[in-house]
């Protein structure tokens, strides 16, 4: 048989072939999981050097149909991108910067935080008063003064005030000072605090997990929009790796990913990721250059003193230089 | 100089460097981490190109003692091993075998999986109540109807039974039910759950996250002891890498390393970390061989049929042919 | 349309779509991957909701089918186990140990050695001539000279000396001294290696590469074997991962993986994969009870000496203990 | 005592220890590494609950000095950063891009992307003749014809081109064509190969390999400057990791880290890295933002017809659209 022979043939089965398959996959719609199990007898008509094959096209057919075009997380559901405003500002349109401290110490720490931020024409804090610890014996975060100290920061110098919860039970108190809920890596699959977020009137900030694919991370995203909530922020936080020169290694791939796959503004946390303050600049840098909607950094009054990641935050007047300079690179508008 | 006496003035300088270094240590021991970070001035009495060296050595200095001396679960704090006692069957002597289905999906599964474990003469069973799934659109779970199954058979077959809980506030509910309290690899940094299973009385079974270090795995088991809860039993389940042809790559090594670091018994969950039925049995005799103190397996009447996980469970005799096989190889006392 | 009925015209477009299929991959079976990327116009006639899952079934179609099932690895082309014979003594059959230094270093050292394996009862000795080192500034072997120490104690105690050859060049020098030659993980892709391993009259020894996948592992021994020398022997080394309390993650679970997969001789090498001496036996018994043909360790007359590695390898007490212990366990027969 | 006092005693201690610490670093500064491991007698007259702390000091002094310092490719050893011309053309000032076909196929294939780079202003062009493949049954390049055809494409279109050489002996023959040589991901530590790559006249082109860390990665590098040749362009191309929607996970941080940590060029490769073509753009601003000095990305005139890699490729418009989109956005030099 010639080539050209050949060919036709392929394209005539291939024709009755996606007729056929388009009357199966029709059928099965509706289908439960166990129906589909269907006999598979007659590949027993089917010769010895094909079945493997063939095998593999009928476990595709019965599988059940991928769930991502239905995520409520996902593009395909919602085309334009979702844009959270808290007190007149937004997240998801033009870049926008979240600082604070690592954990909020006191009162004077945060407060000589916030003067800066707003100094420099920044719109949003963070800072952690529920801390989670891999130690029990290390700082556990202020709690609820904590959220307060927060609250009065924000108040006194137009911050949106931004901070983990990692109890369901502390959600409802929190969002009384938040405007931002944070659920953090260690929590991404925490299921049930997700399923409370969604309950929650605040939009929540969710960070990918330590070791998290991006699916499971749009999975922990869509409990949270399917229990009622729409308002989720990403963040990309870095990812375990072998490499031992970095915290973890930032995945900046993940931000475009994220911004294809989703409507929800995606962050890039640049000091959690790779835990180096001199990394600082050019990863501010590359998150933005890559459509990040935002980078979050950590910030302290006294650095060599903070109860917690002292390493790796920088002080105010680091700080302004490095806003300087992200303005002078290629951000004028921050 | 020569070679030898440059040897006698370095056994010198280190037996004066050795007690000066003691003093420090002394001196420092009850210093708190602030006031330990005193200023090094003297580093500019050092030539520039040893500075590096001798900084590294004040950097160790400073740093806080390793905790993990005094932790709870260490050996070094308790030597002999413990051991979980539940309704006269122990944890921690003997290997023990713990089998069940992923899910409890009926009374009739459940009942079917049971009879066959007595009949082997297992005396543990495993199944889930509260499912944590990656997709909120996938089977949850039964619920507290699951619990209530699994302890009418473990009533009727004389099994100790062991479930999954994900919420604190489900953790009294459910120890009415259990014999033992499992917190799943999502939830093994979730610290207020740690916490809460702390105060229940009942055994813990606390399994290695999806990547966690073995260090993380300690401090969270150490979460539960420190809240006063000292019957805890690790499991070993797996470990994220790049491998495909395996669900998790099983990391054998964890196990004699928790056996030396901590007095806690060691299980090995042989189904979730290779997620392949196909390995069961050398994974199971490879666990057992290098110490674990039992192997956690997943069996169902009908694995096709299975509401979750159903590739990598084993139907009741294939579980028979497993034990048969493994009785056999090494372990006649099964 | 009732359930019955539906199920009934599933089958029997099932039946169709059989038929149809081996139509098609009959056809195929000779195209060349250009031909095979037919045009995908008919796509057009399938309704949008079905599209995706349609083009999934074409594509499944028109990739290349997969080389695993002819690869001369495999245990689809050989099913009978492949046995290793040097001297008299055999590799496959029933489990073997290899021991030896990791660097050679001297004859007195390497006869040290030689003497407490044939004691013990060992045939075969592994030794390092050519090293490769990370840095290019520390001890990178003795070369040639290793070679003829090896032999030489190889002659004398009656042992098959293995040791690494890393550039094509040296191989057929290399092949006059030793029974057996190793390509190391970080040669396991140096493909032209490889092929000139595959035209010497010797066995090979192919490490696991520092994270190779097992598919990538099973081609690299494939063109050993494509380029004519069938007498290959694997091992599983450690893998790569973000675990910091083992130098590597040894992968037990490749080893029945490896031994379904190819008809190859699979050992452990326990020494590399978790770099930790305390680990030695429980690990080395864990490969055995996995089904491994054999393991390697590294033995050293005065460990804290050794040019390399010097943490990791036992001196010759410890390895007259390590053997009665593993004899004493589970394997009377060494 | 009182806590003023304790501090002032401190002082005094930290100043004869640095006093010692130096005499010591001094005097063992010559000695071979053998002699370093001195007896450890004195540890017995420290008390037991200090000994692992002193212990680790010593540990610390013990091993060789950290040969970071004086490494060839460090910025210690050369603070400007080195400049590669060929041809009148600069790596290591102005970004540069590199752009050309996965494989070489043909001339006409080579001579159609060759035009479309001259058009855009490009000076580099990169090719496939020798090609590195994980099955033996895979193409694996034209090989010196395809050398041929790279020479002539850039003798016509005015580019340097570059290409992967792997085995030690093609090096010199390659030469002759090429302007840059590659070391490919698999090669990074193929030691004779780097060695031989010392040797050349021509600048060498060394990619991170597929898992390794930075600090193996400029020991690689280092190898070839030891040998003589100080022209090592490096080039980041994505790490191995768990992520399954990428092929790899791109490291960005690594491009600051190793701008920070040697003098060498850094350039991206951002189609390896993460096997998409819709991440090109944004990967591409990443790593410029992040400091690269340049990038390097495959075009091909019929990407679906590929020999290799036919689904990461860009087609010659797609180029020019790529051209177009990252001169707009934030390099107008292009």
């Amino acid at each position: 048989m010639a080539n050209n022979e050949k060919i036709q043939q392929l394209q005539h089965i291939d024709h009755q072939l996606a007729k056929l398959l388009e009357q199966r996959v029709q059928l099965t719609r509706e289908f439960s999981t166990q129906e589909k199990s269907v006999d598979l007898s007659f590949l027993e008509e089917v010769s010895d050097e094909n079945r493997t094959q063939i095998m593999e096209i009928f476990t595709l057919l019965n599988k059940p149909s991928s769930p991502k075009r239905t995520l409520l997380v996902s593009r395909d559901a919602q085309p334009e991108s979702t844009i959270i405003t808290s007190k007149g500002r937004s997240l998801g349109r033009t870049p926008q910067i979240i600082a604070g401290p690592c954990s909020v110490e006191s009162e004077e720490q945060v407060m000589a935080v916030a003067e800066v931020l707003q100094e420099q024409g920044i719109k949003w804090m963070r800072g952690g008063a529920f801390k989670p610890r891999t130690s029990p014996y290390d700082f556990q975060g202020l709690g609820k003064r904590g959220l307060e100290i927060l609250r009065l920061a924000g108040d006194q110098y137009d911050l949106r005030v931004i901070s983990e919860v990692m109890h369901p039970a502390d959600l409802e108190m929190a969002a009384e000072y938040l405007d931002v809920i944070q659920i953090g890596a260690r929590n991404m699959q925490n299921f049930d605090l997700l399923k409370a977020a969604g309950k929650v009137q605040k939009p929540v900030l969710l960070k990918r997990g330590l070791s998290a694919t991006l699916e499971e991370y749009l999975y922990a995203a869509e409990y949270i929009l399917d229990a009622g909530n729409s308002e989720v922020i990403l963040c990309e936080r870095g990812i375990r790796t072998y490499e031992k020169w970095t915290r973890n290694t930032l995945d900046i791939s993940a931000v475009p990913i994220l911004k294809q796959e989703t409507h929800l503004p995606v962050l890039v946390d640049i000091t959690h990721s790779t835990g180096r303050k001199d990394l600082l600049l050019p990863m501010g840098r590359a998150a933005l250059a890559a459509g990040a909607d935002g980078i979050m950094l950590e910030v302290h009054p006294d650095p060599a003193k903070a109860l917690s990641d002292s390493k790796q935050q920088i002080n105010l007047e680091e700080f302004r230089h490095f806003m300087e300079q992200i303005r002078m690179m290629n951000h004028p508008s921050f």
